[in-house]
């Protein structure tokens, strides 16, 4: 099997089935004297058994393209939204499930102004941002209970750009 | 009464009874095969009365320095969390609660790399960044009832910046 991902630019269309791409919709709201737009309720938070949703911040090495994607995780007690600080895209690896493994995955490139949502239990790569210093401020749950499961490919995928 | 508030460096300590700040703290927890931090749990989210915790994004007019505040708001049924997306300082404004009504504001500016988390029902302003297009992830209640008090000023505080 060809074990080469090409990197995508991320739309919301493409990502539904994952998740949500945080980015301002059509028909916002128009609050504050109409001085500002708000684009409402645009992340679908999902927390089980006994969690509370918190806010942290992830501060991340940078990774360079292409890279070699070994490891996949994915949360079965709640979605996990990031959101980036520092106006830069970053790449977003996702991958369907299949017999509880992932399948191929793709791999999105941020367009500096896109956060991402992903569903409970949907299979991500770790964050991997494309700049120095940059942070992110994650929304997930937090709570008790074992909330990461981790799937190690047998062997890597080359993940690389021709955009 | 002198009318004119000076802008001051945000920090954490000169925040705490309004809310929290939103930025890397000591001693993260480090995760992905120590390549990221995670500052964990740092904003104190309050939703009453029925609401959820949603993710909204906010693109706002920039406001420009000195400038005259008229109008505080406050939120009675939750917490609201602004995330700056584009590393870009902003204005943050609260004022203590004198007999229901905003007492003399403090204005702040972050240094690009903070948000801000208000307590459920503190005084503070719209939002006023000080650059064009920048987008604020927000994270605040969203569901029935009113939610917002507002108050306006019988003369104008002139806001602005020996920085």
């Amino acid at each position: 099997m060809n074990r080469e991902i090409v990197v995508e630019k991320l739309t919301a269309e493409k990502f539904k089935k994952f998740g949500d791409v945080v980015e301002p919709k059509d028909n916002p709201l128009l609050i504050n004297q109409n001085k500002c737009e708000r684009h409402n309720d645009i992340a679908f938070l999902q927390v089980s058994d006994c969690g509370h949703v918190g806010v942290s911040i992830f501060s991340s090495e940078k990774y360079t393209l292409p890279f070699q994607l070994l490891l996949m995780e994915r949360h079965p007690l709640g979605s996990q939204c990031f959101i980036p600080m520092s106006g830069e895209p970053f790449l977003v690896i996702v991958s369907a499930d299949k017999d509880g493994c992932p399948d191929r995955p793709f791999a999105f490139i941020t367009n500096g102004k896109q956060g991402v949502n992903y569903k409970q239990n949907i299979w991500h790569s770790v964050l991997t941002p494309l700049s120095e210093n940059t942070l992110f401020t994650v929304i997930d749950r937090i709570g008790p209970g074992k909330n990461v499961e981790e799937y190690i490919f047998d062997q890597p995928w080359l993940v690389r750009s021709l955009l």
